[in-house]
């Protein structure tokens, strides 16, 4: 492995870009694969085995672009699916965004003797109990608070932001019996929720710390290849908040989908603050695109 | 066909549910299969290949039941699929959702010179411009008024009723151009909406017609058996409000998802107010349920 090749990323439609403008402010040099799975979203409320099957035919066709390391940027395909494709594929480099988050909120909470942890994400990350013992095995004395926020990733897709009303009310929802037990640390468990971030602040209120699994990931992204010599450089401090500026992104950043290209990247341009190449668009394999009718069977 | 063969029933996931509890009511005696596609949904914004596609599996599926008729009972599918997908299949008797809420409506405009007519449905549905070319084919002067209401669904499949205020306060957004423009008749163009029908009234007020799409869709498919001599008795008049005791479901009601058949019976018993049979898990054809990778293949 080179430390030319890409860095691919996977998501269930648009929120792993908020990975992908993580990873361009750390590692501004690498070129990066970005993968969509618009035909199927969300995985929020679908079963293990059905997003162990998307995942598992995207990570099929990534592999096919070899790339140096790929990163799981959905909280519920990391929750549901990491461990058994990490698995199936021996040959990659494989990470999700579950692991850094549940470190980086430990890490917050610092030498509280309870700390209290909430975490927000889908209803099936949160069914899947992952953040809950990634947090307890590395502090077992935490009290951890879960709390499923559906309507979140479909509100931020739908173009709202931290002003609206509804996001708002929707959040006070949310939240309520969150900051009735007085988190000290909140996870934004999904990787649309940096979008919000101001909203949710504003409602649990400036002494709760924020943990954003999209910025965790990347950071961990970057130390996984600094410690292989795989990086490309020259690589930015995540401490450097200077202006971006000072040094551009110049990696190349391609884009796949499995449904309609266009809507994505227009909803891309929103997620990364910049314009995107085309997407290509990518048919799974056995899905009919002729008008041949196919024979679904019953399982099992 | 016989008289006693089933009406197959199609949705993406529960919405069309609302479409068989308005069969139920009004054909108790008909034996009903349902198909939910609960592992791709929801199809509200996907674009016109993909979910052909879907549905053209899922047909191809039902036609080995040998259904007396087939019904589309997602706004969405009939908007993109429904002409393809009948063409497709000559041997079936298929029908939709919207030529039924489209006549519906216009019967309801009564005599008026230019009546407002308008329609909440799906982004894939408004996009599609289905609702107002049925409309304008039948009323030519009539002034259509879409709007997209994405999160109305999930609001509604999240368990939200017309109670909640972030539901309240969701249609006061998405309506408010409604009610400025003084529309007469309002459409619900998805068949989910039902289920916050009331909170719906009470934000246009009691003056605008409410149509149905889920009731209007289950009267048509009452009328194209009986044309065809193939419904079975007894059959109960939409007008009658009387008690459903009266008059209970004798026909079997089996249910067919894609995905999560626990989850998808727990929220039927909401949709449908009574508990139904175990599902079964129907695997897509082409899908991986093996742990071999499957290869994806980037398209024309």
């Amino acid at each position: 492995m080179k430390q030319s090749h890409p860095i691919a990323v996977l998501d269930s439609g648009l929120g792993g870009l908020t990975v992908v403008k993580a990873l361009q402010r750390v590692l501004p040099a690498e070129d990066l694969i970005y993968f969509g799975d618009t035909a199927h979203l969300p995985y929020g409320n679908k079963s293990s085995a059905v997003v162990c099957a998307f995942v598992r035919q995207i990570v099929g066709f990534l592999r096919q672009m070899d790339p140096k390391h790929v990163v799981i940027a959905c909280n519920t395909a990391t929750a549901l699916a990491l461990p058994t494709i990490a698995a199936e594929f021996p040959e990659l480099s494989i990470s999700g965004v579950i692991e850094p988050g549940a470190r980086a909120a430990v890490a917050a909470a610092g030498a509280q003797r309870l700390p209290a942890i909430g975490v927000i994400a889908t209803e099936a990350t949160v069914r899947s109990k992952a953040y809950e013992r990634a947090i307890l095995q590395r502090r077992s004395m935490a009290r951890v608070l879960l709390r499923p926020t559906p309507l979140l990733a479909p509100m931020i897709e739908e173009g709202r932001t931290s002003d609206d009303p509804l996001v708002e009310t929707a959040l006070r929802q949310y939240l309520n019996s969150m900051v009735l037990r007085k988190v000290n640390v909140l996870v934004l468990g999904c990787t649309h929720y940096p979008l919000v971030k101001r909203a949710i602040s504003k409602v649990v209120g400036p002494t709760v710390r924020l943990i954003d699994s999209a910025e965790q990931c990347a950071q961990d992204v970057a130390r996984r290849l600094a410690r292989k010599g795989l990086l490309r450089m020259p690589v930015r401090s995540p401490d450097d908040t200077g202006p971006l500026e000072d040094m551009p992104a110049t990696g190349r950043l391609r884009t796949f989908v499995t449904d309609d290209p266009d809507r994505f990247a227009a909803m891309a341009a929103r997620f990364l603050e910049m314009e995107i190449e085309r997407p290509t668009l990518v048919k799974p394999n056995g899905e009919p695109d002729s008008s041949a009718p196919m024979v679904l069977r019953a399982a099992g």
